[in-house]
């Protein structure tokens, strides 16, 4: 039997290679032959030596050996894997009921008025879903009606979901998913894209004045512009802040409105506040969630202001059979729980701010290091063949990812150029966690970086 | 504060009414109230007195002050609410792992085997997603991808999802949510619609022939014909069988592909079969399931050819990340389990058939009664202003519906005139709870009916 690497996945970071198979030990080797064969070519596993596990708890994972690895990379277990009062209000609500949302729910509503309690008062309505796929995908349904316009306006490499109409508008896919006709795409907030003499605010203005301006020139007009505000798949760009208020003043004079995508960024993230758009200041018209929400079971949502999705909700059926089901929402309300009794945003500041710093004195001396950049405990290394001249070094970064592997520790890679240490564990990651992750990358970083 | 109904739900069967809030006691009607508040008029509640529970066992849903409502209609719990071997299964991964599957996960790779292991052997291929919606979804991207066409066949009143690519093939969904221009309509296997001097499939098979006319006409070419095999939402449609083949012989003559749509009938629902095709000897070229996959929590799958979906997945990044995590499929794992163990598949058929006889004994001599009909239990009855006449009698169906619930038994409607009792309870509903439901329909027929 043999494999090879597919081309959806070329793009795709440190993956492994099919291949490569028979390098793997028998076992492995076994499972991963018997996966293909079941799953197909579509399904990816990470890293030149695949791993897997059997046991999760805080930041970290253990395989059939009993090694520990340090989890540098998941964000969907944000408050630790198998946290207990995630694992323990979830064996209630099993053990008790699980319904959907046409009967009365008392923790649907709790839940429900918690969440959007998080939220500035302008955004007051929630819709669940299952994943971020569907909230985004939500979303868009309802800037469409809103505005009867069909534009969306992205960045370069942004991922908003896999479904059709979601994939659309996300070009991180590659080019065997094609964008949408009324889809345009905007640079990131790099601030090393900035023409001399302008600002960054200037700039992300002129880009979404230009793309707005040509999907009318097609007749689509503005729907809606949609961010990943620590824009993770463009590369990770968190700061400055400041540029967003100017973006949706566009989108809003072109009758668009503004989509903040906080999959990613969402749920103390960024460290500083809940939702990353809270740290540009700013009010969107619709917040989508999803990952992180209930620490694994499956559940996304969709924030709103009235305004907008009223209408939808009276002329639109919607309903999800498993969104906002008891189980999912028993989970996501222990993890706000935590969130608030473990001071969750709190500690994320410090220890991505101590995990940055370290990062930095490691490398403040690399000739192949362009930046160490990021918020809270999502944090971008960004490699290159020579930081003089910043060309990605794609096959540097994929190196040092394996051979954080190999030394068990957890990360991936992410960026345009796919040269972009990704860094991004738990937020139950801790000072002890930091510090084994600083003192693995240190001797790596003298090899490689 | 006011509420009114919305449009959206205008012709959705058995929905509360929030102008009637002021009947409710103080506090259902306060809990109601904070929920239309923070979730919006597009959430939709059930019966004229809405209902809400606190816990669940086998087929039983238990109200705050201990009543017992007899389940009738949910499906999601197929093996019972609560069931011990799957809340057992779901506490114990829960407490040791959830991953996603870009990690080697032995539990995703003996799922995937047992699962194919119940399709024809010309499906080999599984891809997990979270809800039906996505699975429809991801299957109506691959159909697409592999044909290089864009229409789509579906029947009249079908549901398939509420993405916005499955919505627009969902003409259940109604006049608020548009029909995409590449979707084609046909009438459902309804036997009395069948012109004198022909056959069933021979209806069947000249309206796909028409619909592909059509859509070859307007430049779409078919991608896929869709159908739930029970004919849910067209108002179930299960007998008799064996048209199936000759529809999907004009599908393929036309470069198209057919997808069953088992979110509904899959999963021993009909009876005889594991899966709603089998009754018609057929094999699709692609299944999407949902709903009960898990017993609740989010999963749902899409089972391939492998000829149909590998193309697709060499060139078409798909990562879900919550379809195929750990906890998931250990419940789905443990839904098979009990699907095994206890038999139930011919269990359904024994108690869908006294369910089915005894509803045709008492409704013997009614005259608003055209039909009592289904499979396994999944079962329909058509209820009509007068039998000589056949015109759909909605208020009458939804008196009989809510007349149940202030019995304790939930049920509810489905079909084009909204006048179909659906009665599709969890499949651990027993021969004691069809006792129970014929006593209790009995007096509500001989009143209503």
């Amino acid at each position: 039997m043999t494999f090879t690497v597919s081309r959806a996945l070329a793009n795709y970071p440190n993956r492994f290679d099919p291949g490569s198979l028979a390098e793997l030990a028998p076992e492995l080797r076994s499972t991963i032959e018997r996966r293909i064969n079941v799953l197909g070519p579509g399904y990816s596993l990470i890293y030149r030596e695949p791993v897997g596990f059997v046991s999760g708890r805080g930041a970290h994972l253990f395989d059939a050996e009993g090694n520990d690895f340090l989890d540098a990379y998941n964000n969907v277990p944000c408050v630790g894997h198998c946290h207990p009062h995630v694992v323990e209000a979830v064996d209630r609500q099993m053990a008790t009921l699980n319904t959907n949302t046409r009967y009365v729910q008392n923790n649907l509503v709790e839940y429900a008025e918690r969440l959007v309690a998080t939220f500035p008062v302008e955004l007051s309505r929630v819709t669940f879903a299952c994943s971020g796929s569907e909230a985004n995908d939500l979303a868009v349904r309802v800037a469409r009606f809103y505005t009867g316009h069909e534009g969306i306006v992205v960045t370069r490499y942004a991922y908003h979901g896999i479904t059709r109409e979601t994939a659309s508008f996300s070009p991180h896919l590659g080019t065997g998913s094609p964008l949408g006709p009324n889809v345009r795409l905007i640079e990131p907030p790099d601030p090393r894209l900035v023409p001399a003499g302008t600002t960054l605010a200037e700039y992300m203005r002129e880009q979404v004045r230009g793309a707005i301006a040509d999907l009318e020139r097609h007749g689509h007009g503005l729907a809606a512009l949609i961010t990943d505000n620590a824009h993770t798949s463009d590369g990770i760009f968190t700061d400055p802040v400041g540029y967003l208020q100017v973006m949706i003043d566009e989108a809003h004079a072109a009758g668009g409105i503004y989509i903040a995508d906080e999959v990613q960024s969402g749920f103390a993230r960024l460290g500083e506040s809940m939702w990353g758009f809270q740290r540009h200041d700013v009010v969107p018209d619709i917040v989508t969630m999803g990952k992180p929400m209930a620490n694994g079971l499956p559940l996304s949502g969709v924030v709103f202001r009235p305004e907008v999705s009223d209408e939808f909700g009276r002329n639109v059926r919607y309903f999800n059979t498993f969104g906002g089901s008891s189980v999912p929402i028993a989970a996501a309300a222990a993890v706000l729980d935590v969130l608030e009794t473990e001071g969750v945003a709190e500690r994320v500041l410090a220890t991505g701010t101590a995990l940055r710093e370290g990062l930095r004195e490691i490398l403040a001396e690399s000739e192949h290091v362009a930046e160490v950049r990021g918020a809270g405990l999502y944090i971008g290394v960004e490699i290159v063949t020579h930081r003089d001249n910043g060309t990605p070094d794609r096959s540097r970064t994929e190196a040092v990812i394996n051979a954080l592997r190999d030394q068990r520790i957890l990360i991936n890679g992410t960026g345009i150029g796919v040269n972009v240490l990704k860094i991004r564990p738990p937020l139950a990651f801790t000072f002890d966690d930091v510090g084994r992750f600083l003192d693995t990358f240190a001797p790596i970083a003298r090899t490689h970086l």
